[in-house]
């Protein structure tokens, strides 16, 4: 039953709101035909500007993303939006409520919103983002945010993946700097202090900007320019607009688009070549071996890296 | 500079602290005398209980633990903490608070605090936990109780780890049962209401045994008792201390301990194993060709699942 992938892709192209949802499904499902579908859109992506949207919880990323959109439907851009959720036991929830606060864009043709849910599968978020991702290339998008809930490590490679990677603070966080500091100011290509009528405002864009000056990487490097917003009111959406842009700009000028989009593709398929020997270290004699392994390090007649090792080798 | 892994291993069996603290260290930092440690250690594990203790943010994890360490000191066992963070940059910065509080024990020889952070070395806590755990366990450690911050997934799967595992809950948390139904009933050996004097605490207990009744896995199968406790005045620890003890009892009369260590085995070795395989294909030719791979997709020469099949073969 259902469509066959190649009617399915046809629709895709066509822009057929349905047929992306379910190549989109395949893909999150793990299902055996995804690799005919990469194949099949291998040689048509590359098209879309793909933005990645990170922060802690509470800084407003859904709202920014929301109004984003609002602005790029204004010019005619057509945009899709994969929400990457972690699914873990302990934070699922929030993107439910976000995305019902996305509801005006439901109803209009040129948006296309999904949530995205690691489920084990293959290679993992790492390598099913980017195949939605050219689901949505294929199917025409002008721009593809990725939004993530902004919790774990693996999201913020997922966000650090695009080609623009927008991270957002709020003022009176208390741990926005510090969170800044611990890692997410390499990732930046563009800074967001949202919620920019709160308090403490002024001092979140003076330390941001301190840290970034200190991080500059050469006269040819980009300078991350650091963007004050109230999403909620659209203000200062234009200005974020233009910084976009301007990254955007850089990127083609400098060469970094290729660069990156080459990065990305390494990231997936060392994600998807791993996953590949998982399966194979798990199956048949494998696995019978790693259980014969587990039992002797239980034991203590061996350790769990000479143990590794040898598995290794035989492999 | 620095005494040699030998001797650090000694002064470790006669339960020196700052011999403990630099082997887990070198652990941490992913040091080349790692593998020869684990070597040192592989014939002298397996004696301490292995507690872990997971919940989401907020429902007294840390107080727990310092209320437990309290218990067991009074019965005259040595216990060790290992805290695990993830060092997300968008989650940590709490663990420094709570381990602040555990002061009062920070003067017992026979209590060892240590948090132990996730800094990306070969495979990750899934691999360092059970190293660091055991590094104590030669230490002659009766209980080795091992906190997560509790987010992740990751965190989830290094708690469930252990012999026992408690999962903590608090009333009136909301999302606290809509947790426990998303995936940590099945990981749970004792669950604890914590807070328990606070306003719900009735009808999260009521709502968690129904759950558990529903899952219950046949007649010689545990039935996972759910203890209400208020963890900053101490009262109901005595008995949360009965239930670990009960389930200590079960694990060894079911045959069940000997099934989870070699179960916790085969995932240290299946982790250093993917590590190695990783470090394979990043390294030389390895990633030469993976980065040619890279290239191949990025510019729609190929699909990222086809490349890494072929590099997987070639491997």
């Amino acid at each position: 039953m259902g469509r066959d992938v190649p009617t399915l892709v046809a629709g895709a192209r066509e822009g057929r709101t349905r047929d992306i949802a379910r190549l989109i499904s395949l893909i999150e499902d793990g299902s055996p035909e995804v690799p005919a579908l990469m194949r099949d859109l291998a040689s048509t992506s590359g098209r879309a500007s793909v933005i990645g949207i990170t922060g802690s919880p509470g800084v407003g990323k859904s709202t920014t993303t929301a109004a984003l959109i609002t602005a790029m439907r204004a010019r005619g851009q057509r945009v899709g939006v994969l929400a990457v959720d972690p699914s873990s036991p302990f934070s699922g929830g929030a993107l439910l409520g976000d995305r019902i606060r996305m509801q005006k864009h439901a109803t209009d043709e040129g948006v296309f919103i999904r949530s995205m849910a690691s489920r084990g599968h293959l290679g993992g978020l790492a390598a099913t983002t980017p195949q939605a991702l050219r689901v949505l290339d294929a199917a025409g998008f002008d721009v593809v945010l990725i939004e993530t809930v902004g919790v774990g490590q693996s999201e913020i490679e997922v966000a650090a993946a695009a080609d623009t990677t927008l991270v957002l603070l709020a003022p009176g966080m208390g741990d926005g700097i510090q969170a800044a500091k611990a890692g997410i100011l390499e990732i930046g290509d563009v800074f967001v202090v949202n919620k920019a009528d709160r308090d403490g405002s002024d001092s979140t864009m003076r330390e941001l900007r301190n840290m970034i000056a200190l991080g500059v990487r050469g006269p040819d490097a980009w300078s991350p320019p650091v963007v004050k917003t109230v999403a909620s009111t659209g203000e200062g959406i234009d200005r974020l607009v233009s910084a976009i842009d301007d990254h955007r700009t850089w990127l083609m000028a400098s060469g970094e688009l290729e660069v990156r989009r080459v990065r990305r593709a390494r990231d997936e398929v060392e994600a998807l070549a791993l996953a590949l020997l998982r399966r194979r270290l798990e199956a048949d004699t494998g696995s019978l071996r790693l259980l014969a392994a587990a039992e002797d390090v239980a034991a203590g007649r061996t350790d769990a890296h000479t143990a590794a090792a040898r598995l290794v080798e035989d492999a």
